[in-house]
């Protein structure tokens, strides 16, 4: 079995208003823009533009950028306190404060995911509104044009407990599935494999920010050989990559160590009437 | 830019004292096994063989099957008992008690890595001894036998905080870079990016696991296209998964938020004297 992931090129600075579907497709049908490079193996850039059962990573970064949602630098720790729905942990670094929060979307990162890279001196962008129903306009965009049905995630960087450094999430999900079951299968002995849940759209957002970079321009990667994940026609129930947050009672991770530590003093300062 | 990732067909089942960089290499140069199939792209399976600036993913269950980590399975509790360091959480579930723990290889996982999938009934699979050394030995035998410089990660399926399900990460790494590390860099505005570490390796774990899937007899696949994160010469610091793990100074969840809160309690109460 084979993947191949390949960054679109020739996609420029989005505007507000910008149609990413459009774009996007215009970008799939000029050879100079489907990637072909001097290095790349046999088979450079998307023979055949893009295909049924081609899955989409989009950076919400242009996402945010077609949708206009700039706001100005000097309000950055403000907005970040505007997209904070609960604040999960924080401390003080050499660099300032981190703040690990959950936002709006039911995500939580860093800086409620308020980026400041590749942006406009002056500007920060705040996260799509909706990141699932972009990804289904985008979806509905290459079914128009183009009369094929692939899957689209947008994608955002994220760090994670326990582990250095990011990957690239999926927060907007359309058009394929978001996670793939093996509960009651079983493996080649034939016990049942009881715990593994694949989240294939992270999996897939972290292999195509492989691809993508940095600011370097290639915000958008397409993902051919796993068509069986993609849509064959609407699904019962509508997408989403809330799909992939876990629920708070199911989440042993809920708050910081030190902030439970904490409220679990306070509390017991609280029952025994001893004035904090 | 594009990558292809291809699982390698015709690895059998691992038997304890099997060479896994013979394994592979042979695996690769059989046309059959180099995973041709019907409905692959134009460049079915890897033309050429294996070359310099490959990536090999290996799970880690078969690097546990070759160094023969397996344990009866009555003792799969006391496995993960022994192979626990620290409990960072636990909770109890209609399937049972979920212990996230910290592991010898300084890993946070459920069940301490202790592995009763595609095994064989009666036992279990510990992780292996030392992963790093594991993906050394297969960086060796492919320079040996091919003359070719690659980089192995040994990877494994972790859980996550706050998301959903799991993906596969790095918990051995050798002759590729851990990581990207793009602080000081700048942007397309000029600004620098001051946060961005890509945890590569973990990120080429959970694209891999998407063509290797689970139960499927594909343990190994190789990644094409990243050769700049491959070393072209020995590292002046031996490459290692554990630069991947955070410290658990700078990781605000290094405990779940009920073991905190019932610490914070406890201390509270002995620091003024109330018997709990």
């Amino acid at each position: 079995m084979t993947l191949q992931i390949t960054a679109l090129e020739g996609i420029g600075e989005i505007q507000p208003g910008d149609d990413l579907g459009a774009i996007i497709v215009d970008a799939m049908e000029d050879p100079a823009a489907a990637g072909a490079s001097g290095e790349a193996a046999e088979c450079a850039g998307l023979p055949g533009g893009l295909q049924d059962g081609d899955i989409l990573a989009v950076t919400s970064k242009i996402v945010s950028k077609a949708e206009d949602r700039f706001v100005s630098a000097d309000d950055r720790e403000q907005a970040i306190t505007d997209e904070t729905v609960r604040v999960v942990a924080s401390r003080e670094t050499p660099g300032g404060t981190v703040r690990i929060v959950e936002n709006r979307l039911g995500i939580i990162a860093a800086a409620a995911g308020v980026d400041n890279s590749s942006v406009p001196v002056g500007t920060v962008l705040l996260l799509p509104v909706d990141p699932d129903a972009s990804a289904r306009r985008i979806v509905d965009a290459v079914r128009q044009r183009l009369g094929i049905r692939v899957g689209v995630v947008v994608t955002d960087t994220l760090g994670r407990p326990w582990r250095v450094g990011q990957t690239d999430a999926a927060i907007g999900i359309a058009g394929m599935q978001e996670v793939l079951d093996f509960r009651g299968t079983v493996d080649e002995f034939g016990q049942e494999m009881n715990v593994t849940v694949t989240a294939v759209a992270d999996a897939i957002a972290a292999a195509t920010d492989l691809v993508k970079g940095k600011a370097a321009g290639r915000p958008v990667a397409v993902v051919r050989g796993l068509a069986e994940l993609v849509d064959r026609e609407e699904s019962s129930t509508p997408r989403s990559a809330r799909a992939l947050l876990r629920a708070r009672d199911e989440d042993m991770f809920h708050t910081g160590a030190a902030e439970s530590w904490a409220a679990g003093y306070a509390a017991a300062l609280r029952e025994h009437g001893i004035e904090p």
